[in-house]
This record gives structure tokens, C-alpha cells and sequence, in this order.
């Protein structure tokens, strides 16, 4: 598990008064491209350097509690699955003040090799990162 | 089925040059607001003067293939399921030149008194705007 | 004068139930990709089929009155000036109901070949239609 | 001065592979939040807890050089100037890796009580901030 803090800022609430629905997957992107921070040279080295990315194909929300501007959001990153090419990210977003959940959100990557836009198979130091942080519980 | 139609504009790629994949959720939420322009007053008539609201409980996306910068965008919105309180969205995003799915969307809401932030009865004009576009197939 | 309409969006505001003060630059884009749908191909034609872009030098904007989720937003395009490889877009920003001035934006652009990164002489066409726009009082 | 340091996100690029212009007016607000968690309660304190807010009524950016993904943004912010109710921000922003100036905005903001929405004194814990950090040469 990789934890990721951040405050929900001024412009990211609806009219509501809620943070939108969509910004909690910024967030979870946010999150993964700090996960990938522990990888030498980061995401951006991955992206920009090794040309290696990591489209979504699927995305499951739950959400549980709102989150309003403010808050401290924490959150848990975990991998969920992973297989040769994709993986399972899943992240749980909290109040970090109340401890309530605020969403839980499962995001399926697969690796990608961004000059032909195809899958490919996982570098293996991205490997060695997402093994760290695979649940446990996962069979 | 309502349509809405809409180009991709310059600001909505990434780094990897397509559609970053939170902005599915943000043409989503256009394309209920389109919607909702069929019931009096519209949706902003609903959320401002009527106070009636409907937060996201869950949201399901499937990414089919990429868009780019100047794709033309359709969003086909269908309601999935119909329940006293809440209501399953159903948007199929295609790419208008070639017909490609580019992603689809199930995205789950309640209705909210949004004074009292609780969950209430869906008002009849509402009721009858989805009735209206409940798809054929769901038993 | 080109005019865009477009209505505030439910996301579109801050934590001050305002439209959020940087949407007003994403708004003048907008009005700007409208304003090119005028020349054969539009915007993402000049971008991504002839490689000519306006990256911004300069930009200054007047906040006179606030806009709020489910306001009608009218945006009047004009030319204020018109150099060989620059220009400026002048967009007044109209509350469409009232006719009080939201925003008043001046925003500088010079032609670009997207290949070079390297500033360029104005298309023809483009020039064409700049000058079409061009307002009469500017000396 | 005060500096907040922050990368360039994957998602804030445009077609032309450089971060969009509007993203640098959201830099600065951001850069605002921070430079107020600088008082007890921090930024959403003033707002939420006080009622306090600072809108803008007047923005100027001039840009420099262009960033791209992956970019390290150091922004160094200053009050350009210091009313009874005004202030000037100043907000110079660097690639950090290479020194060079990226942008330059000044952000004219008005102290305002946000339940009237009318233009206030700035409560003396800001003033005192501010004060701390207004440019040395500014007369």
C-alpha cells in the first residue's frame, strides 16, 4: 500500500457543493502517478522517456461519502490484481479527519508500448513495484 | 434514447495524446444535464430552484478504443434501470466519423433533497422524462 | 463579432458557488475553437491537419460579475489586433438573461508551425477571417 | 516569497503536447492556497470557517516558455501590492530544472465577505501575511 495526501481544493466542487463525481479519478490517476514515483525516473520517465503507458479499459466507483472542500483526502493504493500485461489498480480514497470512506474505486491498466499503441508486457521494475503492493488477500 | 453530440476539444487529451479517461465521466455528466434539458427548467432548474439532486453512487466504465483531438463525440443516453429513488444511466460514447464504441458508461444515481442531503422520491416529471428512455431489453 | 453560447456547467463551479475564476480562460478557448470553425476544417484541422497553432503570449481579464451554475453564457469574438504572425481575441463574456458583463478577456496569440515549435506567417484563410473580425473602432 | 513546488500532471497538456494556457491561472490558485495556509486554518479556514474569500477582478499572464509533462513547476509567490482591501498577488512561475521563466501572472484579488458577497477589510492575520511577503521594490 501506497498512501497519497492531498487537500480537496477550492475549484473542485460542483454546484452542489460536493467534490464532482469525476474528480475522484483524477485523483485515482493522481495517485497512480505518484505510485509510480517509486519507480526510477517516475511516471513521466516511464511515459515520456521508456514510452511505456497504462491505459484504463475498465473502471468500477463506489461512492461512499462526500467529500467537500477543505477536507483532507488520504489515499490507499494497493494492487488489486496483475496479471502479464495489466493490472488491477484499487484505491481507496478516505477523509483523512473522519476515517470515513469516501470512495473505492478499481481501475484495470494494461500496459502499453505508447509509440505503436499496443499492449506489451510490463517492464520489469514496474513488476517488482506492483508485486510489493499486491493485497494480500488476492488469490 | 437521447442523443448529444459534441467535439473533443484541444484541452481534453493527455500526455499519451487521446482522451484522459476521467473525461469520460465529466461528457457523462454532460450528457445528463443534456438530458435532464427535456424536463422544465432543466437540470439546473432541478438543482437550483427545485433542489433535487442526484449524487453518484456507482459508476462502471468501459474503454472500447482511444479518441483524439477533433474526434466527434455522440453520446447515446439510455436509462438503464428505474427505481423509486434511483436510476442507472446508460451512455454509450461512439466516435461519430466511424461509428467505433469509444467507451460506455453505467452510472448509478440517487434522487436527493438537496437541503436535507437525504435520498427522496423521484418528482413525477422526472419519473416520466426516464420512463420515457428505459431501455426495451432490461427486464 | 462571432457569438458562442454556452451554459455555465454543474462542475464548473468553486467552493464559493461562483464559475471558478480560471474556467473564464477555458471559456475564451472555447469561443476561440468556435470562432476557427469558420475557416475549411475548423480548429482541429488547423492543429492537427496543417500543424498551425496560437499558443498564447499574453492574456489579460477583467472579472466585472460573477456567474453561477445554470447561467447562460454569451460569448461575443472579436479581433482587437492583427499583426502578420500575431493577433488579438477580444471576448466579452455576456450573462445572456441580464446582459451584465461577466468577463471581459484580451488574449494574444502568434501563429505557430506545430512541427518547429517556431512562430509563422498567418494561413491565408485564417487572415481571411481574422480581418473579417476585426474591430472597426481599433485604430 | 513563498514557493510551492508541484509537477506537471499527465492530464494538463493539450494537443500540442504543452500544458494549456488556462492550467497556469488553476497553477495560481493553487499557489494562492498554499501561500494562505501560511494563516491558522489555512486557506479553506478563511473560506469555509470565516466566510471569507478573495475573488479576482483583474488577471494578467504573460507567457514565456512552454512546459510539458513531466516538468518540474516551481511557482514563487509575492504581493505585487497591498490595499485596505486589495491585493495584488504575484506569481512567477519556473521550470526548475532549467531556471527558465515558464509564466508571469499578477492576480488582483478583493477581500469579500462571502455571505453578502460585498468587499470587506482583510481580517489582520492576512494582512499581516501579506505584508510579509509584498515586494521589496514595489512603492
Amino acid at each position: 500500500m501506497i498512501v497519497f495526501d492531498r487537500a480537496v481544493k477550492f475549484e473542485e466542487v460542483d454546484a452542489a457543493a460536493i467534490v464532482f463525481f469525476a474528480r475522484f479519478v483524477n485523483y485515482a490517476h493522481e495517485a497512480m502517478e505518484h505510485f509510480f514515483s517509486h519507480v526510477p525516473g517516475g511516471y513521466a520517465g516511464l511515459v515520456v522517456g521508456r514510452r511505456i503507458g497504462f491505459p484504463a479499459v475498465h473502471l468500477d466507483v463506489s461512492f461512499a461519502s462526500p467529500l467537500r472542500f477543505g477536507d483532507a483526502l488520504r489515499i490507499e493504493t494497493r494492487v488489486a490484481k496483475l496479471g502479464n500485461r495489466s493490472a488491477v489498480f484499487h484505491y481507496r480514497m478516505i477523509n483523512a479527519a473522519t476515517g470515513a470512506l469516501a470512495a473505492e474505486l478499481r481501475h484495470t491498466v494494461v500496459t502499453s508500448d505508447l509509440r505503436t499503441v499496443t499492449s506489451c508486457d510490463m517492464p520489469a521494475d514496474v513488476r517488482a513495484l506492483l508485486v510489493q503492493h499486491l493485497e494480500p488477500g488476492d488469490p
